[in-house]
């Protein structure tokens, strides 16, 4: 049988699993959910010995697990590492679901889950297209090694210690990322950069619990005040950060750089119809797809204080806290930054209350690999077969942080083939992933590994 | 009997009755409590009854009732109207409570409920000396009449339309309100004046959703950027208002009052320990008692956006808002005190988001009476007998929009007569009444009513 009959003959049997690994509510920046992003890693190496590698095994990381396994012939073949996680986001505001997060249902050809297009839909396909090699073919075409982590959405904190341990394991020519995006259903693209990421805590505590405002407004300092007037002080009006020295070792894209992100698909307009919002809005200087993929940025992703309820209180609040996420442009020290916000966060802590920050392990510095490395000129073959059209070179504003993470510790790079869109509410509410996605991803793997056989 | 030795013998019952007042979980602010505000008046009225009154009735207002009773005897006699309030103030946090907020328990003579200081104990004891008056002789010294509301914790929006339809009704020579506070249970006070109070939210208005910040981050605007921005620009980073306009009409205090202010006992280092702050803060070229009392105040008392989870997510949210009060000093209009605040949001609006402002109902302004006011004078005098020391004059940064409307409607000013105490955790968790609080009030009502037959 060809590999292609048999991912045909069992594209149900493929949906069916693929619904199962989507009811594990496997978030893993909720500790509530620690047993369940394990579960969802069990289920992932039960998978992958379902599929016929031999050597499979869940390895402890100090935080949640990662899941190994290989499939190893010659010592002459080379050897592709393929990349994905099985954790998700979390769910809320919950009530902007149309059916809940955790059960999986299919419409109109889309999967609607919580983790459906990151990841647990693109890294379900690897497995499957070495499945249908192996029991068609009892061979794959290179060495392969899975490599699936259980804590990407919480920017990984343990795995910079884990790969360092375990490089001799991890050992590849190549590393395939089932963890990304493409343009759209009918323009794929090859991603070369990713921003980094690095995220804080802000807390402002004031007295010792809320005071009526009519007895103690004027008298003390309102912790939402001295919060509010550190977090408005990120940024000037025009939505530059104005932390000093944020954008001191950010390297300025080429011609060339600019050129290939002017070529990609965008209208503003359309966007902003498309967001609800009245305008784009961002730094100065920059188109909104460089804002958006290649210059770094300061968001304050949370802020909460006070009395939330419905109506009016009274009241000076006991204390106010917000969340901070940096993405970052290539060159910038993901250390040098967060420093520099904590040195700007002291520079403007009034008086009156103490100020605390939270810096959150998992600091991942940006991603950036040439756009004619031979491993990126054999993704470009493949997607021009798949989609029928070349691809597009291009940036993206998220962080994948395994990708700096094997560059800088295994000395390999990275190439990024998976098959989510931009339009599939990633880490928002109705979260979904296209089922011919799971055919494309299928049908890919399998072209690339032979592809990698050729030039690694 | 005399009403001493009917207080006395019915103590017992009096403190059971509070109990199941304090049960009933009058929160104004809150629809789903519409119910139980309404309960509570029944409850108020059905005592009134009870106590010997023979006209009572609860009054429709278009929002939360009111309860209205009266005793005249004579043409001749003055008319003293007694006022109090039986809703509450919210309840979160929830968590910092030691038992729950309307399961009132007794410990060391104090009774701990929401509601029990603020203003259900204090409601109380006019009532109950009433009865003792009227079961013992038959008769009070004075016409009295009784006017309750349920909508003081929301600023009583329906009150002004309410006191101005019902003149005749309420027309009196005095109003004495039982809801205040003394300044220590060593030392009584005469209030003079309070703060006015206004407030309004605003809600700031991004993407339809919450978007991923690697994908959108410096693309759209943040609603918590455009927030903060607006809500840091309140105040410069002394503690001043910065809203043009805001001061323009506040009157500056008098060498008498600035004296009558500093005669109170304050000790900053200490409140400071008492709230657990490291120190004081507000407006410079004040004490911390006159920031407190008569200076007006713009405080964030809620603000809230995005994620607010355990960990972090890497969102641009969706929306941002805040909660604001105001508290005002004496000649202050609320409402163009209102129009320089939203004239101020407009201003530092920040591109690509939506604001809008919820001017919430109920503005009101400040009160002031003179110190020498026979009935402030009567008052002083009972106070000196119940504490056995004269009462300071004091003036309280608090809100009771019924002295102002009052005053303006009706022409009378209204004298404070109320027994609770700072430390009483007023709108915070673990409210409580101290027992001899009602005592207190009890024989004070009897002895004020007796005084005041003389002096109007």
């Amino acid at each position: 049988m060809e590999w292609q009959d048999y991912l045909t003959q069992n594209r149900d049997r493929y949906i069916a699993e693929m619904l199962e690994f989507l009811k594990i509510p496997s978030i893993s920046a909720q500790s509530e959910h620690e047993t369940d992003v394990k579960m969802a890693g069990q289920w992932v190496a039960d998978r992958l010995k379902q599929a016929g590698l031999n050597h499979v095994e869940m390895m402890p990381t100090g935080g949640h697990p990662v899941v190994y396994a290989d499939w190893i012939q010659e010592d002459g073949l080379p050897t592709v590492l393929i990349y994905g996680h099985f954790d998700t986001q979390p769910v809320d505001p919950l009530d902007l679901w149309d059916s809940p997060p955790f059960e999986p249902v299919i419409k109109q050809d889309r999967v609607f889950a919580r983790g459906a297009s990151d990841d647990k839909g693109n890294l379900f396909s690897p497995i499957t297209a070495v499945e249908a090699m192996l029991k068609t073919s009892g061979k794959l075409p290179v060495n392969v090694k899975f490599f699936f982590e259980g804590q990407e959405e919480i920017g990984s904190p343990q795995l910079p210690d884990f790969v360092a341990q375990n490089k001799t394991l991890l050992a590849c020519d190549l590393v395939v990322s089932a963890d990304g995006l493409q343009l759209s259903p009918d323009q794929p693209k090859v991603e070369i950069g990713f921003r980094g990421n690095m995220a804080l805590e802000i807390r402002v505590t004031g007295p010792s619990k809320d005071y009526h405002s009519g007895l103690y407004g004027g008298v003390i300092q309102n912790p939402i005040h001295a919060l509010t007037h550190i977090l408005a002080s990120f940024h000037d009006t025009d939505g530059r950060v104005a932390v000093t020295g944020f954008y001191d070792d950010v390297r300025e894209p080429t011609p060339e750089e600019r050129q290939q992100l002017a070529a990609l698909p965008m209208d503003e307009s359309e966007l902003a119809t498309h967001l609800q919002v009245p305008e784009l809005f961002g730094e100065p200087g920059y188109t909104a797809v460089e804002r958006g993929a290649i210059r770094p940025t300061l968001e304050i992703c949370g802020v909460e204080g006070g009395y939330q309820g419905e109506g009016i209180k009274g009241i000076v609040p006991a204390k106010a806290q917000a969340k901070i996420v940096c993405r970052l442009a290539a060159d910038q020290d993901p250390e040098k930054v967060s420093a520099a916000i904590n040195t700007h966060i002291r520079n403007f802590t009034l008086p009156g209350v103490r100020v605390d920050v939270i810096n959150r392990d998992g600091k991942v510095g940006a991603y950036l690999m040439p756009h004619d490395h031979p491993g990126n000129i054999a993704a470009a073959g493949v997607l021009e077969r798949l989609y029928g059209k070349a691809p597009l070179i291009s940036r993206c504003g998220g962080t994948i942080p395994i990708c700096s993470l094997f560059l800088e510790t295994l000395g390999v790079y990275t190439v990024n083939f998976a098959f989510s869109y931009e339009d599939e509410n990633l880490h928002s509410p109705n979260e979904f992933f296209r089922l011919e996605s799971l055919d494309r991803g299928q049908r890919g793997y399998v072209m690339l590994l032979e592809e990698l056989a050729r030039v690694l």
